[in-house]
């Protein structure tokens, strides 16, 4: 088992500012257990609402002090821009400039916060889909790499020890050539009109000015596409939408169903299929993320529920059930973990992962892809990819040819 | 519970002949124990191979009488039209014609039999899918209409008990209008090419000769499509298919993967979609058959190799899971269960339960769909709308359009 | 898969006269479905009641012919001792002596037909407990060493293929020495006071007259017993009960919680320990048997109610879930399957494989233990063992001392 | 879902001093991840081994500064009795005294600090056992009860969310009485002898001298007692014990099988009866804890691995299963959740959940039981009793009589 430290003497936590998260959030509280959780890092200042007032008595009721308790984010960025930095290893005191933004508001409102910081040289962890449309994501890309700050977007599911187990095994080879993969994202919590009662989180996943172009297919179809596309290591190449709105005046998709096609692993190989489901509307499933990986020597399945096992069947072998915390799991997955076998880790905790490896990679100065890469968290590259897959199976629904091509029109 | 003779006193057994299903066959034994399961039919005459030869073998291997051993189907009709049959209550002798014939061989050899002795005034079983084309199908129809005979098409998983209560709970209106359904029929034993290795059950399935234009889409699809269009009641409306074949030289697909779109409910209602998976390339999967039908209230949710249970979740609700054999169940699914709860029923069980429901109808007398539906069993009509089915798929994945309409072109 | 004639030329089905199992009764129709699955034995004959007038109206309404439908067991002992024999290999007419009788009265009256029957010759399959005394169960194992016939006591669950696949992996030490065993049979259907409502199989099962001295202990706390011996193969040295009547006014234990000790497996071994639970107080357990062998290397683990999956739990690797029907299994498992994998079989299918076994020692004319041992059906050394576990639990429950040897006093 | 701050308005974080719990310990970094999971508490001070050179290093490593990296306890006592406590609602600055201490040493060293903070007015929170002995408890609930200072025991397993709907629903009646209370705690990674290894757990948890008279038992047996005692409110009347040490040269015991009987619920009731099993050679299991509880009208089952689900079968209904986060939960269940259904919870959230409730006891200045009750957290009324458990166990495993009696002798 892994401790906090990773075992190699201490380092002083970084800090902190949030964008969004205030009064009401889900995920804003979220980001502030993950971020924290290994003690590597400290909420330390906030634009937490982007109405202003909302904003600073949200930051007062957390705890933060009254300078730090921003009305905008633009006004967080010129105060923090003018604290002067902590030296490396230093103990940040109340005096120093943040370390890193975390931006968790509307999709919509993603990407300036995102640019202007990263910008001025911040590092960001922003939460999915990055942005609204693949020009945004490009001109983040393009300013990260410029920064070389570190870019962290939370597609958390990938944080799991055992999707980490998966994609070591797929991308070792142990199930041969992959074949299919079938990955669903259920929910129930949208079968009814629960943006007509006011209630937060659902109006503002409905509504395209806040959302974008994507409703089920943004707000979780992008997890479904990131959970693939990490664990096997294929391309997309083609797909075929049908996307729904079962809920009578829903402006938005809130069920989807995509076939998809990859692009061959090796010159003149088979192609992969695949086909992704994700859906808002299916009564009884809560967040129920699920994948399966069909290769030519063995099957791999995960779910998010039951975070802690990995289900692998080897041709003409017992099925396997491999458990998160054991020995003989790789090292990617074995570094994710906390406690022992046994003692469940779930939600939070692979959560907490994505910071860790974002936390990392800003304390050793490796920013963009590089980071990513090295410490092990979803970076730019995802983030676009994923804004590019919500556009593509929007146009693609909209079409009557049956396969719309990942890249090009 | 219901025991075998349903209470009302003794009925003699009938009497039937089987075509195909001799040595090395797995389906032929597999309807012989659930034919005389409840000890309503006797297996009395067969032509158990298409090699003369075999087909006496086989028949005196498992005890059929010299002159019931025959070499050939028309060998059969011919010899059995000479019988007298037995008066109504009478014990079957050895000298009264069969009662009907069960038909278990390969797809393409269905047709011709399922046409003679329907004409002849025979009672048929037949293995699904009834036919290789829709042609072959009406054909049948029509023949079985003129003869008034009975004809039940095993598509066996309609006959378990939580199927008929998920009928039930789907039909009555419990779920609300009925929105999306996901069906998925997965093996893995055609991962490898073991029609290679000269295995008979894998060597005429993937024999377009010999199995029709649908290779997993006809050997296992279409009992997903039997499946779900049992238990909702929809109607398809239009497909957009995605047929592979995954192992190289393999001649017909091994999976398919098929977006649907049924019939509104109601005029003007919103129509309900689908996702039917086939795939026989799944390894780890043996014979998983699943289904989840989401409607505006409620989701069911059942699995083959978990039989006894059906899963409900109402919405707002804990998720139930409703047991096999328990007083709460529809008068359908109680009175196709033969022991109580916990002492689970299975495979064998509920295909004996097909051949309940026509044998019934066979000593009622009620021929076509009207036994099929007074009997609860699978009959022509299901059978032809199969065939269509796997014709609609070939097509529609050979097509650039997106959606194939299901009727029509 | 092993099909009905076991491939190996064709035998005629043997005949069966039945006594008890009539109307109203839940294990006859069992028993009647179990031997006839494989189509070796035909039911002929019965004294279905104990009441006269109703034994031979369930017999008509089963349709046995007239001159079988007896009255008494004795009536039917001396009809058909007075028909003669059918030769080895003949095909049985109506006119010839029944093979074997089938007992499936309430417990108080399994011993008197059975000494009867088997004094005259005649094979006998007896559900459990074989009888209600020691003394008892030894008359019988005397009267059949003495007889050289074939007597089978139905513990049915030792019938399921992945049983004798735990049966074979304990035995032949893949789990190292056996530390524990913890068996458990949990039903609910006696919470409440059932036999109050006349419910005939509630009525007699707590009715010290016909059930004997245990309640839930005998009915399948005896079945809990025979499944830990027949897997792991150790012998009880001594137990400490504790027994309960839940339900006010029931007359015999409703629950049972019993610590157990077993003898060394080998000399200066530490002997293994246990613990069996068998309660019909358990509300939302159907009919939950239950076993986990825990091994110095491996445990494993089996429930009644998923009957095709063996978990195995080898040290420091991951779990596996073997599955009936697979070549990697024994070849016990293997033969007592008859359909593919993934294709569930369930708990007539085990049941029809003691009649299986039982069957083929009757045609290879193998008697006694040697037939129970060579063709895989559980035998009157297993039903003495059980009839002493019972007595000794009661006795032991009485007592204040902790430990009741299982042998001596 | 709460939030973080239960919404009242900011309170500062408590500061805590950790006894024991440095390097290569698993239960300290546990503690110091639950205590701050929600922002309240921070660690500030450390006596982190009894080694006074390695306790000084781990603090360092961990981040404390130098004048907290305490060599000992009595260091600690010593050094933060001097400083001034923050006054109520002022943030702990560096030089203000730590609010409580937090006890994780093997258990032999629970009870001298545990007592000498309380006696100094400093809060504690003791991991479980307790102590070694009754005597030494009694100590302990007498100091606190004359300081009047809050004592939480980490019984951990009665933080989940679904535990406290368990609790909620057999105590308010839902269940009928209760009869029978089946309690499992399996491991197996003592299956051999690791202690052999010099494994650090391993070593002191089979050292008498560090664990006390109980092995298994006390180190998780303990555990099941309370998660039984806590959900169900049965009182302990007699306990009739066997205690095992299956691995050759292990001094104490691996495996414990415990027969239980309570007291009435009322006057002249029947009393409830228990198995409680807890075995630490269970290979394959990891952490395996588990409860059933029959009731006269309902039984409820929960497991430890799958902490976010509570099954719930009433009789005659079709089983529930009831999931943490949902609105139809007890309001004990939704205040110990952060995030919504479906984003599972698991064994540090639940950790987590015992600190929130003694920290808001602290904050309230609620001491002793009242707080324990009021602020719904173990405290020592729990841990006294769970000593007492150990040593009944541990004494009625000697005896030969039947029945030790929990109270008395």
């Amino acid at each position: 088992m892994s401790n906090s430290t990773n075992g190699h003497g201490h380092q002083p936590a970084l800090t902190f500012g949030m964008i969004g998260g205030g009064q009401g959030a889900f995920i804003g509280a979220v980001h502030r257990i993950a971020a924290c959780m290994d003690h590597q890092a400290r909420f330390a200042a906030g634009a937490l609402s982007s109405d202003p007032g909302r904003a600073v008595a949200s930051a007062r009721e957390l705890g933060l002090p009254t300078d730090r308790a921003y009305p905008t984010w633009q006004a967080m960025l010129d105060a923090e821009t003018k604290r002067p930095p902590a030296a490396p290893g230093e103990e940040r005191g109340p005096g120093h400039r943040i370390d890193f933004v975390v931006i968790v508001t509307p999709n919509h409102a993603h990407h300036a916060p995102a640019l202007a910081f990263t910008r001025a040289g911040f590092h960001v962890v922003c939460d999915k889909p990055l942005c609204t449309s693949t020009a945004q994501a490009e001109e983040l890309v393009a300013a990260a790499a410029k920064a070389g700050t570190v870019f962290a977007v939370t597609y958390n599911y990938s944080g799991y020890p055992m999707v980490r187990q998966a994609r070591h095994m797929a991308r070792s080879g142990e199930l041969g050539a992959i074949r299919k993969v079938v990955v669903e994202y259920n929910q129930g919590w949208l079968a009814s009109k629960l943006e007509a009662t006011g209630q937060k989180q659902a109006d503002w996943r409905t509504d395209p000015a806040r959302s974008g172009a994507g409703g089920a297919i943004g707000d979780i179809g992008s997890h479904a596409e990131h959970l693939l596309s990490t664990i096997t290591g294929l391309e997309l190449d083609a797909i075929c939408a049908d996307l729904t709105s079962f809920v009578p005046g829903r402006r938005l998709d809130d069920d989807a169903s995509v076939l998809l096609r990859f692009k061959p692993h090796a010159p003149g190989a088979a192609p992969a299929k695949g086909v992704l489901i994700a859906s808002q509307i299916g009564i009884g499933h809560e967040n129920d993320l699920r994948i399966r990986v069909h290769g030519e020597r063995a099957t791999l399945a995960w779910r998010q529920e039951e975070p802690n096992a990995l289900h692998h069947c080897p041709e003409g072998e017992p099925e396997r059930i491999l458990r998160r915390g054991n020995a003989y799991l790789c090292d990617a997955a074995k570094a994710a973990s906390r406690i022992p076998p046994g003692h469940p880790e779930a939600f939070l905790e692979a959560f907490a992962n994505i910071y860790r490896g974002a936390i990392a990679a800003m304390r050793q100065g490796v920013g963009g892809e590089a980071g990513a890469a090295r410490f092990d968290f979803p970076g730019l590259a995802d983030g676009a990819r994923g804004v590019r897959f919500i556009e593509r199976v929007v146009d693609g629904a909209a079409s009557e040819r049956k396969w719309t091509p990942f890249h090009g029109t």
